[in-house]
C-alpha cells in the first residue's frame, strides 16, 4: 500500500530535503555552516515576509512560543490571549507556569476570536505586555484575523505575538504589513521539513520590550542570545544544523514556486475540499476555515475512530483525528506544504468509499471527488 | 578528497542512520512511534546504565543542561559547580540566568576538578541543593572522576548533576553504580546522530526533589511532563520523531558491540593517539585526559590554526581549534561515536605532514603513526 500522510503536522517532506538529510554530517562551527544558516534565515524572512530579525531555534514550535512568552513579558505581567482552541490553551499555559497574569479571551471550539473581543480587551487591560493570538488554529481549523488584531495592538504598548506554526507558508501571513511582533513558527507544517526545529521573527518594537525585560526566565530561549550570535550567522548553541540544511532545499522549493502562488495552491485545495464535504453532505466544524488544514465533523451515528482506521489500513490514508475532547468528533485533512491537490483528491475518494462502506449513503458515488475536481476545473479555466 | 570529521561533536553518522532520515516522514502521535520511542529510551538506559527515568528532549545538550538546573533547584537556592573547562561555565551561566546561587569550585584550564575539593565544598554548604559536574570537558579534554563526586554527594541532600554530553557511549558513565541524579547527554557525540535531541536520565532521589520544587520556571522544560507523557510512550510536544526513530539505528549499532568493548574501542583509540602525540613530541593538553578525545598542546612558534586550516584544506582531515582564549592554542582530536581506529590513524598521519611542511621537524618521519599502530598491535596480542 501507498502511505500518504495528510495531518496537519508532520507532513511530508519533498524527497530532495529527505536526500539532504542522508547526507554525511559535517561540522557546525565552519563556513559551509554560516553560510547555509545566512541562506536559510533570508528566505524564512521571505516566507515571513517579513525584514525583522528571524532566529532558529532548535526545539519544537512549543519551544519557539515559549521564547516569545518569557522574553516579551515581564514576571507578574499581564498578557491577554486571544483563545479558541488548544493551541491558544498553549499559550496560557505557558504564561501560567511563568506566572504571568493571563486575560484570556476564549471562544467556543468552532469559532474564531473577533477582533471587536480584542477591541475590548486592550481597552480594559492598558497595561498588558502583550497579545498573543494564534493564525490558524489547527485544534478546530479556524483561521484568525490577523491584520485585524494587528491594527488594534500597533497603537498600544502591547506587542502582537502569533502563533503561525501551522499556517505560515500555507495562508497569506504578511508579518511586517500585518504588524506582528513576534511570529512564531515550526519547521513541520508548510516548511515541509521533519519535527525540530522553531523559527521566530521579532520586531524592534519587540525588541525594545525584551532588551527592557528585567526578569532573569531564560537561558536556552533568550532571544537575544540568539540576536547577537546572528550577527556572525551563527547560533548560540550546538544547532540542528543537518535539518537546518535540509530546510534550505525545503525553502528552494517554496521560493521557486512563490509564496503568492502557494497560497494560492493552498486556497484551492482547501476550496475544493470543502466543496468536497459539501457533496458529501458532511459539515465544516470551523465557521472562519483555515486554507491550511479543512476539519470536518463527524456525522451522527458514524464511528469517528473506525472511519480514520479504515483510511489508514484500508487506503494508506493518514488524517488526524481530533485532540482531546475532540477525539472521534472531527476528522483533520490538510491541505500545505508538500501536500498537493492529488493527495486532496486521493484522501477525498477514500473517504467516499469508507463512508460508503460504513454505511453512509447520503451522497451519489463520486459526489465528493466530482465536486473537487470542478473547483480545480475552474482554477484552471480562470 | 575524502572529507574525515574528527571533532568532538558533531561526529559522523553511520550510514544505515543517515538512510534512516532520508525515509518517509510518518505520523508522530501513532503506535509506529510509541514502539520507536519506547524502545530507543530501553536503548538509551542501556547507554547510560541506569534504571532510571530516560527523557529525550527536542533541544541541544544546553537544553538538557537548563532542564536539569531549573527541575532540581528552587529559585534563589544553592548550588556549587564543579569548574574545569567552558562546559563546566555553561552549568554556572545557566544557575546565574535563573537565580540560583552558584558555589563555583573552579581549576584552571587543563586540569581536574578532585574529589577533594568537592569534599570541602559540601562541607562548606550543606544547604546546596545540587552538585553539577561533567563527566568529559570537551573544551580541554579532561575527565572527572564522576564516581568519586558520587560516593560524595550520595550521603548529602543534594543531588548529583552530570553533563555526560560528550563522554556517554565513549567512557564508562554508570549513572546507577556511581549515583549520578540526573545525567545529562546529547545525540551528536558518542550516539552517532546529527544533534537535536537531548536525553536527561533522572533517578528517584532526583524525582523527589523536583516534585518537591514550587518555583515555576519550566514549561517546554518542564520534565515531569515528559514523565507524565512517557507511561504512555508519548512525548508532552512535537518532538523531533525523525531523529527519534534514527537514533534506533545508531543505538541498534551501539548494542550489538556491546558498551564495554566501545569503552574499550575509545580507551584504545585514545592511548593510540597519546602515543603519537608523545612520538611527536607534542604535549597533551589535559592532566587527566579523558578517552573520548586527545586534546593536543599547539607548540611555540607553530601557527595552530594555520595547521588546523591545512589538515582540512589539504587532507580532507577536520578537527577542531580551542575554543575563546584556548583558540589557535590546542588542537581537538575525537574519538568516539562513529570515528574508528584507523580514522585516528588518518589524522595523525596527516598532522605529521602538515607539520613537516610548517617546519616542525623534532620527530623522525612515521613516529606518530608507528607508535599508534603499536598500540593497536599491542591490543591485538592481548
Amino acid at each position: 500500500m501507498k502511505p500518504r500522510l495528510l495531518t496537519p503536522g508532520p507532513t511530508p517532506v519533498p524527497e530532495e530535503t529527505l536526500l539532504e538529510l542522508a547526507k554525511p554530517v559535517f561540522f557546525h562551527r565552519s563556513a559551509e555552516f554560516r553560510s547555509i544558516l545566512a541562506e536559510t534565515i533570508q528566505d524564512m524572512q521571505y516566507v515571513f515576509q517579513t525584514q525583522n530579525t528571524v532566529l532558529a531555534l532548535t526545539a519544537s514550535g512549543t519551544g519557539g512560543m515559549e521564547a516569545a512568552v518569557v522574553n516579551t513579558v515581564p514576571a507578574q505581567g499581564k498578557a491577554i490571549l486571544l483563545i479558541a482552541g488548544r493551541w491558544g490553551e498553549r499559550w496560557r499555559n505557558i504564561c501560567k507556569s511563568f506566572g504571568i497574569e493571563a486575560v484570556s479571551v476564549t471562544v467556543p471550539y468552532g469559532q474564531a476570536v473577533q477582533p471587536s473581543q480584542l477591541r475590548e480587551a486592550l481597552a480594559a487591560h492598558p497595561d498588558a505586555h502583550a497579545v498573543f493570538a494564534t493564525l490558524s488554529e489547527t485544534s478546530t481549523g479556524v483561521s484568525h484575523d490577523i491584520a485585524a488584531f494587528g491594527q488594534l495592538v500597533a497603537p498600544t504598548p502591547a506587542v502582537l505575538v502569533v502563533d503561525a506554526i501551522s499556517g505560515l507558508g500555507a495562508v497569506p501571513c504578511k508579518t511586517d504589513e500585518w504588524g506582528i511582533d513576534v511570529c512564531v513558527t515550526g519547521s513541520q507544517k508548510a516548511l515541509m521539513l521533519p519535527p525540530g526545529l522553531a523559527y521566530v521573527a521579532v520586531s524592534n518594537k519587540a525588541w525594545a520590550k525584551i532588551d527592557a525585560n528585567p526578569s532573569a526566565r531564560a537561558f536556552y530561549f533568550d532571544l537575544r542570545k540568539y540576536r547577537d550570535k546572528l550577527k556572525e550567522n551563527d547560533t548560540p548553541y550546538t544547532p540542528a544544523h543537518t535539518l537546518i540544511k535540509a530546510q534550505r532545499a525545503s525553502l528552494k522549493r517554496l521560493r521557486s514556486e512563490g509564496i503568492e502562488s502557494v497560497w494560492a495552491r493552498c486556497a484551492l485545495m482547501a476550496r475544493a475540499a470543502r466543496a468536497a464535504v459539501a457533496a458529501l453532505k458532511l459539515e465544516l466544524f470551523a465557521q472562519q476555515p483555515s486554507d491550511s488544514l479543512t476539519v470536518i465533523r463527524v456525522p451522527e451515528q458514524i464511528d469517528g475512530n473506525a472511519v480514520l482506521s479504515k483510511l489508514e489500513k484500508q487506503y494508506g490514508i493518514k488524517l488526524a483525528n481530533g485532540q482531546d475532547s475532540l477525539k472521534g468528533k472531527i476528522w483533520r485533512l490538510a491541505h500545505m506544504g508538500y501536500i498537493d491537490q492529488f493527495d486532496v483528491l486521493a484522501a477525498i475518494s477514500a473517504l467516499e468509499l469508507v463512508l460508503l462502506e460504513m454505511g453512509y449513503d447520503r451522497f451519489p458515488v463520486g459526489a465528493g471527488v466530482a465536486a473537487a475536481q470542478q473547483v480545480f476545473a475552474q482554477a484552471w479555466a480562470a
